[in-house]
């Protein structure tokens, strides 16, 4: 087993994904992409989501192909950046054909940032820029870290940021995530640099540290961030991708499996305050031997790259003055 | 921060748990049961779930008060073991109240232990006996380990129990977890004794042997049973409980935050052949100060002591004469 060539997303042939940040805002959007509509599907587990489009992902609703998926900063605010896109990919000539017309279809996910430095007296909501910022940007290749959606992004004790991971199954299947990490609890261990996400980490993606070796108190498990704004305001929003042909069914299973990712790699995790949401995105370019046995696999490869994205997310994030919480860097001197 | 005085779910005031077994069948059933009425809820994330009584157990529906729980083995005639307990309480004079007749509540959810090495030509369905053997049996203290409906249990490379853990939390709650660890996935980090739980350890209570310092290849963490029939029956099936006042909507927030706990102590978890299935129980017996901030602690303790659970459950097996797979014990010679 080995990651892809990226150790992106991206590594799922067909897939880009684009980037956008306003600094002084310390927001952003991330755009992915498809030249073709791909089966898209969403699981919810937090509490506090924040998401358009979605319901239409259900495996009885009409509609099968998924133009783009945004992954957003500025809570309920910038769900504008799906907007942005949806009228971008219009002039591209993208969409749901409805007799003479075309209606992209863009769902989008959010994660709250507000309260992390920034200036938010932003006058009109910057978010729709920010989604066809992303969308122009899309490539193979992008930024993590202090980038996009995770821009602004805090985790409980460190900067949280955009992270991304892939793997290339034994069956040939490539698995990708990417997330903006942002979460109530921590991604490392209690006071240590050692991620929780270690026991699946690949080629020293983040620092190779390996796992804390001792159990951590509970106390240590349980920091939510630090004062009741903060504590409250969360979420880790996630897209895990295959080339894998899989039903909008198939997908919401796959989207399912990738929460442990969440699991492994924050604690806490999931809770009332968290907006823990996963799309799933199958570009249906080959097939599945056995749905039961290579949808296990996907499913855990999803839940690995998620984990391990999450982690990559807080290794990689870069400092910026004012910032609530230090980087991972700053607060570990690596 | 400690475990409650037995470590078991029943440090939740008011609680009993009572098991039965049949060794030659190798199945059993466990019965959780209070005193009078519980709030409860539940979340299914696994692809193969068998239960009942759990529609019941959403928000807007009516009946607020639980009179027991059952997990059992034997896959979907197992969900006889509910109407044998069911019966029983009726004779006890318990029951939702409708005019003049009682309807007992029970709800109950089943593991896969039909491939085992028991001999399953029971003639007549056992279950309704084991459930009402296990509800007579019930008490504050009670088996682990190959007891109740962990018997029959088996992960991918050990042989499965029953567990259960506690934890009292500075709030003053008691949270606490019961389990029938038999699912898809493995309970250990590759080759090695040292379990996927042990982050979250307390008191050396499955072993002490802290953490697999080293990443883990994919193929390790991906292995799934034996062969291809027991490779799709599992299933891991849980209740979480706290003396908390909760509604039946933060219940099911509270299972919710739970199932972390399976994805942490097993890899792979919440697959498309295990029937995952978290309930959740709250006696209602000490007030919550802040819904938010302790339905968080709460919901991340239910997710701790799950995890723990279900390595206590692996840790405590006792072998059987033709085991399709070693007992933690008999494996790593300890």
């Amino acid at each position: 087993m080995k990651t892809g060539p990226r150790n992106l997303i991206t590594d799922v042939a067909g897939l880009r994904v684009g980037n956008a940040e306003d600094h002084s805002i310390r927001t952003g959007a991330t755009v992915l992409v498809a030249d073709r509509p791909f089966t898209a599907s969403v699981d919810v587990m937090g509490g506090s989501p924040g998401a358009r489009e979605t319901d239409l992902l259900a495996a009885d609703k009409l509609v099968n192909g998924v133009d783009a998926l945004v992954l957003s900063g500025g809570s309920a605010f910038g769900l504008d950046a799906a907007s942005g896109v949806a009228d971008a990919l219009l002039k591209q000539g993208r969409g749901f054909v409805v007799g003479p017309v075309r209606v992209p279809i863009v769902p989008g996910a959010i994660l709250f940032d507000l309260i992390n430095g920034g200036d938010k007296d932003w006058g009109d909501n910057p978010y729709r820029r920010l989604g066809a910022e992303a969308l122009a940007n899309a490539a193979e290749d992008f930024a993590l870290g202090t980038a996009g959606c995770g821009t602004g992004a805090l985790t409980a004790t460190l900067k949280g940021g955009l992270g991304s991971a892939s793997i290339v199954l034994r069956s040939g299947h490539t698995v990708g995530a990417l997330v903006g990490a942002n979460g109530t609890g921590t991604a490392t261990v209690g006071d240590h640099p050692n991620f929780w996400a270690a026991p699946y980490e690949m080629d020293g993606e983040f620092g190779g540290l390996g796992t804390w070796p001792h159990p951590v108190p509970f106390i240590e498990t349980s920091w939510t961030k630090r004062d009741y704004a903060s504590a409250i305001s969360n979420t880790t929003i996630a897209i895990v991708a295959t080339d894998a042909v899989l039903s909008k069914a198939e997908a919401k299973r796959f989207a399912v499996a990738a929460q442990d990712g969440i699991a492994r790699a924050m604690s806490p995790a999931h809770g009332l305050t968290d907006g823990d949401l996963v799309f799933a995105v199958a570009t249906g370019e080959r097939p599945v031997v056995d749905p039961i046995v290579d949808g296990m696999h996907l499913g855990h490869a999803a839940a690995v790259c998620l984990a391990r994205a999450i982690a990559r997310a807080v290794y990689l994030a870069a400092p910026a003055t004012g910032d609530p919480v230090p980087t991972w860097r700053e607060k570990f001197g690596r």
